[in-house]
């Protein structure tokens, strides 16, 4: 193999232009193909700039030609040559319009073939491209997707710094934590017996940060959660965290969607119209059936339990009557003929797998009113609810009947299903909102007690700090969220300052004062020497890249990912660790 | 506690000055203290940027002045007011021109005393500073700390990415390494019995990072090394970490001197002259005894082996003649009269402190030559050392002969200690260089074999290769560090990057081949599709803050630093485990 000996490289292969004809240039990178031609070799050269293609002709001294017939595919090396214009241009590339003779050439290393191929289409398994991770992030859409996280990251940083946000570096190794996910332990050498846990978040140290007066924190925090793994989901996840002191929701969330503004413009060159709505969750639970409404298309939700509460129609009958239930329905407006009888059925299908018991319907054809349900109504009952859908000719309405929380979450994926259908789900129509106003508590079925919605530091809205004894299921936290195309990108609130009113917050969420004050005592404690009003955000960064690099998975924007089983198909990790390890750990395997 | 109801800062406390006289502004801050003089009150208000003294006075309407009586110390207020001139300026204070007569007072929250004073010169243990960090970090100084960190880190940012690097994260949840340091490890609950390991450096996936073509990778990355703790020691710490392509040392080390550079000038104001000088490890242990040579001074260190072969003196006769031993000797010139006796007396328990045996010396004294070792040399000989030592009146010179090892630790400790007793050390005065060409392996007396000095996957000198097999002890690396003043702010090297000799190197470092594979398989196989030439460097980020800071311990730049034992005071982390969580985990406690 040769060796650099002082030559350095002049250009990146990608960026030669007919304005550098006659330069002499020095490149260096892999070959992604070489031709021998006989008479000729036509050796493409990459680096992550591109490619260029390179020429050695009969020009080319012999010792120089010899070489370059031995070059493989990926095969390393340097070329000095001249740029000359190209006789047969490739308007595919964007050097295509010149080539590098070449004077002479070095192979820095040799390559085997490699298992997948370096380029943006194949189609090797995704087991095979993480185990070849270094030669599956060689493809030039994996370099785009980790360069756009370079430079997301990058403006967010300089974005925040900007905007008086410092950016501290929380620890690592914390103290387990007993609310949300499952924490990862790592025994302490030095204290047998004990554990640190990676975080999750850095929730307490950015708001003791607050109590520290910083008023403006960020991080690009590395966070973990030891959950079971979807596609969107990783062991490790990196998310942009903020926190900020003597504000209001309206002036988190305002610093936040400036922040997004940019980062659209700059990345996509999107303009982003601010300020994005504000919506709060029982509208968008109402219109939307989601707490993350895709607002891109219609298809809204309406309410026609007043009209069907002594319809004739016993289902219907039901449902407006019993509590916590309703009949509602969503108008797919004009596509009545996109949805056969068996269409509907497979949309029945959706509904079911959300736990209505059916999906009831009316198509508006040109030929009237065609709905196994009509049999059942009087005209006038049909009209209300037609007037109530805004219903014309040609639209198809979709109706469930049941628990309100089965209608919204059937009718809300109901809504994108269709849409999903009619192709209406453009992946460059940006449509950003912020929902505000959640639920404070969620009841936890399993636990049989309710839990934070948020998070347990999340202050309750003024006027519903009275209801935490009496109506837990409707005190709303200043808590709120910024969803994209219906996706949650992030979530914060405005953060409990008093020590009185997080102790009661504990004792809600069935915490003894004792067990409260062993978990989080440091919190209290904090709280009692001046903490002011503070609250903040969290984005996740991975998903936020995914949705702009136009990925379906956060493992495409991730450098080393791990699979679905938490393992690293490149290193093997987990892996085995030394007998002798664990003793100093004071642990030992089950 | 009053609420902020839409109330808003117009300025931050340390910002207002004469020419803001007559404006209308809020403040929200602490209370630094508050005096009331009966028909005054006067409150310094405190917040990120300094401090403000507002006043309630006669005009002030009775509610409001009634509750600026309440205040206490660390009391969180929002203040409505307007600027005026002082009738008594404070020029102590950047704000002491003015004041802020107050028209509102929001009481957001109270304070008990603060067990720590938030003041720069507080004297409270470290052990309470940690404890109740959060007030620890109000300290001026503290928040200047973290500020500076923030801003470095900004810089280093920039500066990269400007020269073309992209900054990648990599996992923190890897595969337990072999060699170096104590991992830390965790549990792995979906793959029991298997163990990740937090990364000490992400060395294997930068390196993995140049085989794809990245050309140009960096990353502040966290660290973490399961070693016992000393001043300069976190479990976790942060690295400026770094690795190109095509690229031989020169380079490498001239983009990083560029950022150092800029570094200084930014945040110090001192103008760095490039290039750095180069000194090859072997110079910087004759001149200076030390691999990080402090060369803010002189006290150079002379060999006079060959004078002393036969001087007479069998203690220097004997350390001449033996093999890897010397006699060496340091002149503190001009500094003769600054050590009694009795001085020398204690710079000798430092040499013992570093092995050896003795400390000889010669003081040249306005009535000559004073020295216990004069009487065992001609005067010849005598004249042969001074002459070497270029010896004058007014010099102390100090010996040491040994084997060559204790004799520069004792000399290069010596010459430190002498600057230091002679106030000779100033924290202003910034004397950086490049260590080159340091050795390959080092004999590790515990486990009787060499281990690599900077690391298995560093680079020999290419004229060194062939000695791999028959002269371990004198193999040069490709490898430098960057010094400062004496301290080590990073390291790097250029690696192997051809897999016959990375596996050569592991079976130097006494691996076999099948415990080569299986601890670094994915390397040795990363290496045989086409590897770039590549090397990079690490610098340490807390030091260098501290050292920028002039501050003793890294755990000033730190937020939330571990003590000693590796235990978090303020949250007490780490702490006991759940049962369950063990149980999940497939391991038990021994």
């Amino acid at each position: 193999m040769d060796k650099l000996n002082g030559l350095k490289r002049t250009s990146y292969c990608g960026t030669l232009r007919m304005s550098n004809v006659g330069e002499k240039v020095v490149l260096m990178g892999w070959v992604q193909r070489s031709r021998n031609l006989g008479a000729l070799i036509f050796t493409d050269v990459r680096d992550r700039s591109g490619l260029c293609q390179v020429v050695f002709d009969e020009n080319t001294s012999e010792e120089i030609y010899k070489k370059a017939e031995t070059l493989g595919s990926e095969y390393v090396i340097a070329v000095e040559g001249t740029v000359r214009e190209r006789s047969s241009k490739n308007k595919e590339i964007p050097t295509g319009d010149i080539e590098v003779f070449a004077t002479n050439l070095l192979i820095l290393n040799t390559s085997q073939t490699p298992p997948i191929y370096i380029k943006d289409d194949d189609d090797a398994s995704e087991s095979l491209r993480l185990k070849y991770r270094y030669l599956d992030l060689r493809k030039a859409k994996m370099q785009g997707n980790l360069f756009l996280r370079h430079k997301v990251t990058q403006l967010i940083r300089n974005f925040l710094t900007e905007k008086g946000f410092i950016e501290i570096e929380t620890p690592i190794l914390n103290k387990p934590t007993p609310e949300g996910a499952r924490d990862y332990l790592v025994p302490s050498r030095v204290n047998n017996g004990k554990f640190y846990a990676l975080p999750q978040s850095p929730q307490l140290f950015k708001q003791l940060l607050m109590v520290s007066g910083f008023d403006r924190y960020f991080q690009v925090a590395r966070c973990f959660r030891d959950e079971d793994l979807r596609a969107d989901r990783q062991p490790e996840f990196t998310q942009i965290d903020c926190e900020m002191s003597f504000v209001e929701p309206e002036d988190v969330m305002s610093v936040t969607e400036e922040m997004v503004q940019k980062i659209f413009k700059e990345v996509l060159d999107v303009d982003v119209k601010l300020p994005l709505q504000r919506m709060t969750y029982k509208e968008a639970m109402e219109r939307f059936g989601s707490d993350k409404p895709d607002i891109r298309f219609g298809f809204e939700i309406k309410d026609l339990s007043d009209i069907v509460k002594n319809c004739g129609f016993s289902v219907f009958e039901n449902a407006a009557n019993a509590e916590k239930s309703s009949v509602r329905a969503i108008n797919v407006n004009g596509f009545e003929d996109k949805f056969s009888r068996k269409a509907i059925t497979k949309l029945e299908d959706v509904a079911k797998t959300y736990g209505a018991k059916g999906l009831a319907y009316i198509k508006f054809t040109k030929d009237g009113i065609n709905s196994p349900i009509a049999k059942f109504m009087s005209e006038e009952k049909m009209g209300e609810i037609l007037t109530r859908m805004e219903a014309k000719e040609g639209d198809l309405i979709l109706f469930v009947a049941d628990k309100n929380k089965v209608v919204f979450d059937a009718l809300g994926h109901l809504r994108i299903e269709v849409a999903k259908q009619l192709d209406m789900l453009k992946s460059d129509d940006y449509k950003l909102l912020f929902v505000t106003e959640f639920p404070q508590f969620e009841y936890d079925e399993e636990e049989q007690r309710y839990v934070a919605m948020h998070h347990p530091f999340t202050m309750p809205m003024d006027e519903d700090l009275q209801l935490l004894d009496t109506d837990r299921e409707n005190v709303r936290a200043k808590a709120y969220d910024i969803v994209l195309n219906g996706i949650e990108l992030g979530g914060g609130s405005i953060r409990i300052h008093d020590s009185k009113v997080q102790e009661k917050m504990f004792e809600c969420l069935g915490f003894s004062t004792e067990s409260a004050w062993d978990k989080f005592g440091f919190l209290l404690e904090a709280f009692k020497y001046g903490t002011p009003p503070h609250g903040g955000i969290a984005l996740g960064l991975d998903r936020f890249i995914m949705l702009l690099a136009k990925e379906e998975s956060i493992r495409d924007v991730i450098a080393f990912p791990k699979n679905q089983n938490a393992i690293c198909p490149l290193t093997s990790a987990p892996a085995m660790a030394d007998e002798k390890a664990l003793e100093e750990l004071g642990i030992k395997l089950r």
